[in-house]
């Protein structure tokens, strides 16, 4: 069997393919054996809920001839740890992975960012395939090459900008997804609509509920795919337009921080900086406000928080944001919006606008 | 002040100047805001034995305005460890290290291979600066971008290719080093006399003793550093030529491991892996003995060990070859020489002759 990938992504003057499809586990063995990303063995390291999937996985690079160690993370954000990152080199070491094998992480963000990392240090670099079964890493953190784990002092502090040999996205495995973290991930779907224009925009706005019709769910996200892909053929090192990704998430991430990494996921702390950047957008960059308006209404309709809750302070979040370690010592480096698809970098609206925003969405 | 670098190195598209002299380190400031390779802040890793020369380069950086926290490890293979890159990593967070700020590395092989993994990996890479303070650290380690740490399981199992943004080899800080460890910088020396060719080997075998006339040592250094960056220009990611740096370590890294990297050190271990190199290039390669000799010669008139320890096993040599994570699964790959400047790679001299050629080495 041959497939053609749904589409091909460059960085750093290397291209890989983005495999999307119903079912494409059962044909990672092929997939990998194909691109001749693993000589002898890939280390399957997977999120310890879906287990299920990494042993499809598994079975199927088998089949093709390689042997496939499995290895379980515990879930959570907790798992991206150096501690963790020696724990799996060293069962990587006892497994015979050599040089010219490869790690195939199966999961989310977490495993993604963990097993990336890995892939990237372990005997200075062995292939790396991205199997993301959350619709955030499908849109998200399975393309572009960011790895890393967390330090006390903050998350992603030690990691590496690595690309796959190839991403295999298979739908299916969106189908036992929790209904939470289904939204979560439909909130970086809405980021990309803002950020590639009226035309996404619009499908993401008409979009029924999720997960929605199989064959338009493979079809968007190979769109939010397909506008990642471009800003990071642009700029992999994050250097210029790739901040544009940050849409929404200068904000998002004091929230998400300041309460705690508890109170909001991940999808649903974007939501509310979505908002707050829209805000600020229309304060400094003459945004029309029916786009926030429209913008809400989508969120809402997909269970995402449009209001913050009055337990996390306004004061906490700003200090959080000013940590985020792509902040500059002075300014905050927003991410504004004119109108949907023309994103702009650097915008500094000042701590006073950012914490009016902030505060009005306590609604 | 302004300085030509004694050579330009390139590697992955990118240049970086290798300044060489005496009296370097009070210039670290100059030449590293020169360079423009931190913002704001230099964080001056260093091996504890050479806190005086850190001290010297943390007083050169702050007096061009950078900020220069200090960081003493502790000296020896053991500092090579993901727990002593987490202490570290934290130490620059909590020191307000930022992305577009830098490392300096101060010291040994062992503090330019931590520090360089910190610097590939801190907040997904930050500046680089090699000042590397002993003769095998400016002839080897300093170029050519590897970096990494150790797990149980090997050596460097944990690493990457990042290169420097510029490095800084003073040679005043070779008079303070132990002889036995200017004898081990000399093994490297040597070897890169056998690889360049048999003008160099005739400079390497006229050296008197060590460390030698300054202006001719840094141009001996100077040279050394040349073949080496020439080599990783060609093939940074270590797939093809870059193998051929390996002379005399396929052995040598067999009896440094059979010896718990106890009785001898690398320079000592790969004194002895050249002779054996040489053995073995004589029989299947057409060396002329008298190479062997003459290194010989060399080897023994600079202190370094010319014949195996009867306490270190030859089956335990063996044994430790094989897990050298550059070998291959059944071959070898070693590197021989048909004669000075002509290394070739991937020989495969079979099991019985490397046993062979161990035991001459018990004379």
């Amino acid at each position: 069997m041959s497939r053609e990938p749904a589409l091909t992504a460059e960085a750093g003057g290397r291209s890989y393919p983005v495999h999307l499809g119903d079912g494409l586990l059962a044909a990672t063995g092929e997939l990998v054996a194909e691109a001749k990303l693993a000589a002898d063995a890939a280390l399957v390291i997977h999120d310890a809920n879906v287990a299920n999937y990494a042993a499809t996985v598994a079975t199927s690079l088998e089949r093709s001839g390689l042997r496939a160690p499995l290895l379980s993370v515990a879930p959570g954000e907790a798992s991206k740890s150096l501690a963790e990152v020696e724990r799996i080199c060293r069962h990587a070491a006892r497994n015979g992975v050599r040089r010219r094998d490869a790690v195939v992480a199966v999961g989310g963000g977490v495993i993604g960012d963990l097993a990336g990392f890995v892939a990237a240090s372990y005997q200075r670099g062995v292939g790396l395939v991205h199997v993301p079964t959350t619709l955030l890493a499908m849109v998200d953190s399975a393309i572009g090459g960011k790895t890393g784990v967390d330090l006390p002092e903050g998350k992603n502090y030690v990691g590496a900008v690595y690309q796959p040999g190839a991403v295999l996205m298979d739908t299916a495995t969106l189908a036992s997804l929790p209904p939470r973290e289904l939204s979560c991930g439909f909130a970086e779907v809405v980021k990309y609509g803002l950020l590639d224009g009226e035309e996404l925009f619009s499908v993401v706005e008409s979009w029924p509920e999720l997960p929605g019709p199989a064959d338009d769910l493979a079809d968007l996200i190979r769109r939010c795919v397909a506008h990642k892909v471009g800003v990071v053929q642009a700029d992999e090192m994050d250097l210029g337009v790739r901040a544009t990704l940050n849409l929404g998430h200068t904000v998002g991430h004091g929230i998400e921080a300041a309460a705690g990494y508890a109170r909001y996921h991940h999808g649903e702390a974007i939501s509310l900086g979505l908002l707050a950047a829209l805000r600020i957008s229309e304060r400094i960059a003459g945004l029309d406000p029916e786009w926030r308006e429209r913008t809400r209404r989508i969120l809402e309709r997909h269970r995402l928080p449009v209001r913050l809750d009055s337990a996390v302070g306004t004061a906490d979040i700003e200090d959080r944001m000013g940590r985020d370690k792509k902040a500059d010592a002075v300014s905050l480096n927003m991410v504004v919006l004119p109108r949907p698809g023309e994103p702009q970098t650097n915008a500094d609206p000042g701590r006073e606008m950012v914490r009016e925003a902030i505060e009005e969405l306590r609604g």
